[in-house]
């Protein structure tokens, strides 16, 4: 899955960027911190051109982006493809009739809201976050995209087959 | 301020995509719904390109975005010209050293945090919302760039004298 991208340069410049801050938000937790890779407008670019590349000719008229960071990545790959941005809201933010999904996080559980009708079932949907997470959006997941993933906690596994894209694994 | 881009008919479009709802998040309040403006790529677009357009020949090195619609429309711009990002977060989601502002928002008051060192006094920033607040950034703050003012709020006198760019004027 990722034998292509690891041979792309602009990898190294995106990984290098990524901050690993131990025990935050608590004790023994090794936070990615994607801050640091925004700083970079370059890396950042290259980032966001990644996953342009990959989905430009997939037919994608949905992104739908993760509160707070899956916002930031979210629209420039949206703007790019043509796609609409529907996000994923933490409870009680958006004004519209909303569904709801739990959802398991590294810290605990959670929940997501998405505006009914921003999505329609013939949809096909990229869900993006900067790091993996899992969650039902109501139309055809196409792939989830995340900037990271920690194999070590198996989120990959809470995907249920859904595909994965991740531009740098993390250990 | 606006005389020029009242002109431009991607205005229409833009405006004509802004939901608003009442008695949102509590009673009393119109709530303007950026989501469903995001609905549609093409005034998404229209959106971003007209503060692109403003924008990139500033010497701009800085988008600041506030948590969280400023982090759906900071990013594109800072891509576009070339600056890095910097969000603008609520109080403990930033794992690095932080400095911190209070601010008074519409429905109370609010803390923003930004991470150290992510700008330098001598950058020029702009700070994006989708509605406008007021906030430090330390550095010179070019402009504050928001999708939607309600001026029945007068958010505008809380900037300070700091240049304030809307696209839409909501009564």
């Amino acid at each position: 899955m990722s034998a292509d991208k690891d041979e792309d340069p602009r990898m190294y410049g995106i990984k290098s960027r990524i901050r690993v801050v131990p025990d935050f938000p608590k004790p023994g937790i090794m936070f990615q911190d994607i801050t640091t890779l925004l700083l970079d407008s370059k890396a950042f670019k290259d980032a966001i051109d990644l996953f342009v590349e990959r989905y430009k000719d997939r037919n994608i008229s949905v992104v739908a982006g993760i509160e707070a960071r899956g916002f930031i990545f979210g629209p420039p790959i949206a703007l790019a493809i043509g796609a609409k941005f529907v996000p994923l809201r933490k409870p009680g933010k958006l004004p519209g009739e909303v569904i709801s999904e739990d959802y398991v996080l590294e810290y605990g559980k959670d929940c997501l809201q998405m505006h009914i009708g921003a999505v329609q079932p013939e949809e096909r949907a990229l869900v993006v976050d900067d790091l993996i997470a899992t969650e039902r959006v109501g139309a055809e997941v196409v792939e989830c995209a995340c900037v990271i993933e920690l194999p070590d906690l198996k989120g990959r596994e809470r995907l249920k087959g859904k595909p994965l894209y991740v531009l740098v694994e993390s250990h």
